[in-house]
């Protein structure tokens, strides 16, 4: 039997292919979607794309109307919107995965220092399972409320990981020089993001001070710890393309030792050769290749003694829905890949 | 010496391409800019692009101020603003040229059909000649104060005029069929123009109700008449193209007679003799073979009977400052493609 | 069990779709794939996209080899090439779907008049069925080589079906003015799909002559000849637009007597009741809402008298690879949607 | 009296941009333009873009023809054949403004190491004077050979000068990661720039051995070695991005001694007091600030330590055709920014 499940927030574009691949999903069935507007609007009006494949009114948010219908709720709700929400439906006994960055970081002063706000949840803060399975597949099938990751930050810890669990590069100065597509940046018209100004422009933002900056770091310093103490510090610049999605991410460590391209190449492909998303190639990876695709495509180089990987994702897939449809297939004993290839 | 001007409503599209044409030209000198804005921001903060060319700052509109300064005023204004400054500025004795459709419909009811409101300056209206030079250049030179032709217009009338005024085509029936660049909606953010929506999307809008028609419609009646009474009606399709400038047209008429693609090329060259910025090509034109110019490209083609034109121009340029500049031009006794070539 | 197919010509963005869809079909097994190319490259070479969801080296074409693997094949190749190979696999028991343009017009001479050359499978040519399910429904179960439609073609003929099916339109002066994504000119690289000079542009093509204009004449004077015989004859003129994949035609007819919009929304609602993937829409329809879908989305206005409809596809999935299977799905007795939605 | 100067391969992008703008610059006269091609191509034929601006057909090539007609060249040619024609013309006693790298380092060795073929030229390149104003204004006036820089070098070199000749930052582990538009790549159509491949893509190439990699280490060496001796080595990732135009840097270097955001924006202001076509900026700069433009858009970050450098500017303009030009002004005692601002 399928798996119902809700999708709260249903407007922005995370949830839009969430929904489109849970619609080709074996074990799940979408039971009920919400929405913020009043005018109770179909998901097809939502997202004309999704129209003749489901036929589904969005309702309100309420938690009580959630757990009747569903046991898993998938969050693709605004900053701190999660927070006010999260609670409320574990109450119920909801298994929740949250698109946002609301449960991510684990130290709740992080939540001060970078985002400016407290964190009203600590308990549930406590319990969250990082849901990036390449690193953490083991927790992930217990877990009731796992932190989807960012897409930025997904790509960047993805292309260090292996380096900094077998402590072969030095733990600062990491430098990450990526660009996103700006499906990225949500769906809600901005300046930055209206055509005329997007288009033909390549810009940075938030330079130094962009909020995965921290959940980047605390996941390699975690992943880092059984090979020596420390913290990972990244050097992080995001930058906006003119592309609908997709994130690009050059990433630059500097080895401990002097590093052959060919043992580095052979250690990501052993690091991860349980995992099925990850595509170590020889080329250097284009983000079309995993455009609408769950993969993330990586290559490594050495460049005048640098280490210099490059990695290739989709934003809202491997970003954003693609992996949360990965987490609930470990949550429900599904294969990994079930909905995803 | 140079002639004072005064870009009023200077943060648009529109105003920046002026700008930068006014900038180069022989015989202006920028004197004045205003902004809504109370903040004062110079026309560098408003468009970085320009930034080491211009050191203005632009001032709050004052009508007095304005005539203080310059001696024409082109007015960047939204929809129906340039109804409350043209008398004033007017009054002061300067020549207005207006980017807005404010001034461009003789008939008064039409705005209130087409436009949803009543026009509040007859005076105005009555004297206000229609700016496009290739028509009207004879009028121009003595105008106090010019209605600048809009963009899909000035692309269609173009287009058909040689066809209208040899009385060669059916009056009704002509179909324009156009896709515009996305600067043509104007620099406010709004969901149809979010770059993830309007990004590799082809979609219609206004079918049958843009209100450029009655411009296209008014004019070509006009060029047509001393051939033949009757109204052009026109049925205009536009649509949006994810590129930032430029207008396509396709453009179908029936003709009276049938009609040898030679004879229609050398009609049309004969047409534009005099006309330095209308290009009649042998080649099917793309916009950007007209882009950041003030040219508009045609070609002719009879296909199964029917006269198929085709028709390119920058939006920006030749569908709005160019165009503008060139009026100055005949205005001041300048060549009219001083500025511009 | 599932059908051993064969991608016959498996290098094109055609058959990478096809791939791509296939793979997720629960009656179809990919079989072998064939390309030109000496070195055998694998499916994942030709493909990045695709690396980790097959493995599969493409082998030089072998009929013998292919009828041993497959029972179907696809066959994916350039103009003219599919006249050497279906005669062969036809005699070796294969079902055939064509891809190409090589067997849609029934009249030989219509290949002398409109590609330049003589066609050498008059058989074959006989026996196709033109695989358009929403108006062949009834023929494709039971044939054995299937003539795969061309994506303007597609595009056109569902925009104008009900119209020339119910004999309410002229059948002259039809106006079918296209848009198409570059995709649609294939993967071989020439001048003007060269991004600097398709990025930014607008531009038409082969006006009036282009090949799928007597593509569409054919199918729209079989649809209408039941209602009054007589010929269709349509003006189409095709654009290229810069987005990598996506069809919307403005389609302009002109009605026997006067329309209204409600009743032909009626009409084409009712036309393509049984059509999973015609999606007759209120708003005007962007390719962007079909892209990676096999759906056309259409509406339909009235303007000044003249029917305007406004239709959009994917052209590599609704207009080729997944009207393929559309094809294949009836042919075996698969739901419509198979592998599809 | 206007010079004459001769457009030596007039079919590429680079000299479009170039005959675009010394068709407005005040001190020069286009006097003859060649092509490789035999049907003597107008220029207007190669460039739709420049009909009605200029009449004129491209030659074959012939050194005493080019010398008869000009006094300078600039030589638009593709890699090595510069080394073919610079001779003949100062043997003539033309100067050569050459775009291309032919002339531009120093050590003819480092052309076998790079560019995999021997300097045919060695007087021309002890001559030669590196084409950067910015850095060798005082010695352009002078020169009879201009070895026009690179489009990313430009980028670079500019980005990083002010802290190199001040010795701020270590001389290895100097990052450069870059992107660029496709015009960079040239006209000739390939694969990887054909449109649906290029579109929607971002991709990194030559990594670590691109060829722009020593001109940059030798510009930034001979700039740090009044200050210090001792090489610069540049890491350097180009990238393509889909945009016809505009490079954008994002450069990291550690400092030698802990370094303020402030006191480096003074340094840059300070460095480049006298370059009109610096700009220093606040904000991140976007290419499209710098677009159809020849200034270069700079600004300092310091992030974690590292400092930060975001750099953009049109490699078209800036990159190429414009330093050309802002050379020839120099060279020919006009202002620096005649026919460019």
């Amino acid at each position: 039997m399928k798996t119902g499940v809700a999708i709260v927030g249903a407007s922005g574009y995370g949830s839009r292919e969430l929904i489109r691949i849970l619609l080709n999903h074996p074990g799940a069935r979408i039971a009920l979607a919400t929405s913020r507007s009043d005018e109770s609007p179909s998901v097809a009006d939502l997202h004309p794309s999704l129209r003749g494949r489901i036929d589904l009114a969005c309702v309100p948010f309420d938690a009580d109307r959630v757990a009747e219908a569903a046991s898993v709720a998938f969050l693709g709700l605004p900053h701190t919107a999660s927070l006010a929400v999260t609670p409320a439906l574990r109450a119920r006994g909801l298994r929740v995965i949250d698109l946002s960055a609301d449960y991510r970081l684990k130290d709740a002063a992080t939540y001060a220092d970078w985002y400016g706000h407290d964190h009203t949840d600590p308990i549930g803060l406590a319990s969250a399972v990082y849901g990036l399975p390449e690193l953490y597949r083991w927790a992930i099938p217990r877990a009731d409320l796992i932190a989807n990751p960012g897409c930025y930050t997904s790509t960047a810890i993805l292309a260090l990981a292996p380096l900094v669990a077998s402590d072969r590069v030095e733990r600062s100065g990491i430098i990450v020089d990526a660009y996103s597509g700006i499906t990225g940046a949500g769906r809600t018209p901005k300046p930055a993001f209206h055509f005329p100004e997007a288009n033909e422009n390549l810009v940075a933002y938030n330079i130094g001070r962009h909020r995965h900056t921290p959940e980047i770091d605390q996941v390699l310093t975690d992943v880092g710890r059984p090979a020596a103490p420390g913290p990972v510090e990244v050097i992080f610049t995001p930058h906006l393309a003119p592309i609908d999605r997709g994130i690009h991410a050059t990433v630059y460590a500097t080895p401990k030792a002097p590093a052959a391209e060919h043992d580095l190449m052979e250690l990501y492909r052993a690091f991860y050769a349980e995992s099925p998303f990850v595509r170590v190639v020889a080329h250097p990876p284009g983000t079309k290749d995993t455009a609408q695709t769950n993969f993330i495509d990586l290559t490594i180089r050495v460049v005048r003694g640098k280490i210099v990987i490059l990695a290739c994702l989709d934003n809202l897939v491997k970003g954003a829905a693609g992996v949360a449809v990965q987490n609930f297939n470990l949550m429900h004993g599904h294969p990994e890949t079930a909905g995803l290839i």
